[in-house]
């Protein structure tokens, strides 16, 4: 089997930490058994060091055995078919998969993580929250009808989903029990707990290498 | 081979007309030369009539042959596994070709859609105008260098960032000559023309049947 890399970058702040995106990759890693190194590119300079591996200056990026791949989402499809634990075979399985994967990243991120950004950084108004409102109320209503989203079973679709759903903010917006339970019973998974306190560990260490120089 | 049935809305009003995301499929279905038929569900009620086959009230779904996908991105990942022409099938080519269709879906149109929502809807300030200067001035620096984005020919990549790109707000939106002479490339395919005359036909065949009402 080919080694797989996972690109992050060597240190980041406080805040986005627990929510830098090589932790999707870990957590796929994590549940299919997959083995994986991690290593980093330089945090300053980050915009301009690295366009040539990735054309928007952002991590992660994953190798497999030379073969790269920038866009989490994309080295999740690309994980989900090295194990049928990330997606089943069956071309029925596969397409549900597939679909609620496309689902997470372009129906809910792309208003969640707008939305998101306007409120961090104080938007005097925010234009997106009626979009937001509708997308997250049609979530509960799909998670209130089932325990998974695609395939009767856990898939990528569900780490993808649950990774854009779990961020604080959207948690505390509106009451939608089905939703958080859900994100409560997938992050509970030993490999989200795994990837989250690898990621966690990693940055920490960052501080103390950056505190000795 | 199995059916292919293209799934959108019997009629919509004359903005969105030549940008509903049937085209999409359309475009890739012509591209690919795959036979398909298309079929209507009703705008009227949309939000609440089609929830069970598409969870967010939107069009287009794909059927084929009984295996049914929405997202736009998932039936186009999807056509693209029944043609060459869509996405090359040696491992590097197509795993270029993945990262750039997610890419568009996630990069590029998660900043691009909401941004112009806000812009249409006449936002007082649009918070988003900075990020997508990043997003598009990164894409302008890549296709500065090349003429496809992945794998050195057209793929499904192309399909889904020139559909992105090509809406009339983002192309007004700074001078970037490559991007735009990308769009016009992309956009000039005799694919790409059949399926939006397709499109507009349509909705125009729309307008006299509820005339005729």
């Amino acid at each position: 089997m080919n080694e797989l890399t996972i690109w992050t970058l060597d240190w980041v702040p406080e805040m986005p930490r627990g929510f830098v995106r090589d932790l999707r990759l870990r957590w796929a890693c994590e549940e299919a058994g997959l083995p994986y190194t991690v290593r980093t590119i330089a945090f300053d300079d980050r915009a301009a060091n690295h366009l040539d591996r990735q054309p928007f200056g952002q991590v992660p990026y994953l190798d497999d055995g030379g073969l790269k791949l920038f866009e989490s989402g994309a080295g999740l499809l690309h994980l989900a078919r090295k194990s049928e634990v990330l997606m089943p075979r069956d071309p029925a399985g596969e397409a549900e998969t597939l679909q609620w994967t496309i689902a997470a990243l372009n129906s809910v991120e792309m208003v969640s993580a707008p939305w998101w950004f306007l409120d961090v950084t104080g938007a005097k108004e925010n234009g997106l929250t009626g979009w937001l409102t509708q997308r997250l109320d049609h979530i509960e209503r799909e998670l209130s009808q089932r325990e998974w989203l695609a395939a009767g079973r856990f898939t990528v679709a569900d780490l993808l989903m649950a990774d854009v759903l779990r961020v604080d903010r959207l948690r505390a917006f509106n009451d939608r029990p089905a939703t958080e339970a859900y994100v409560t019973r997938v992050t509970a998974r030993p490999a989200f707990r795994k990837a989250l306190a690898d990621q966690l560990a990693h940055f920490e260490a960052a501080d103390k290498a950056r505190a000795k120089v």
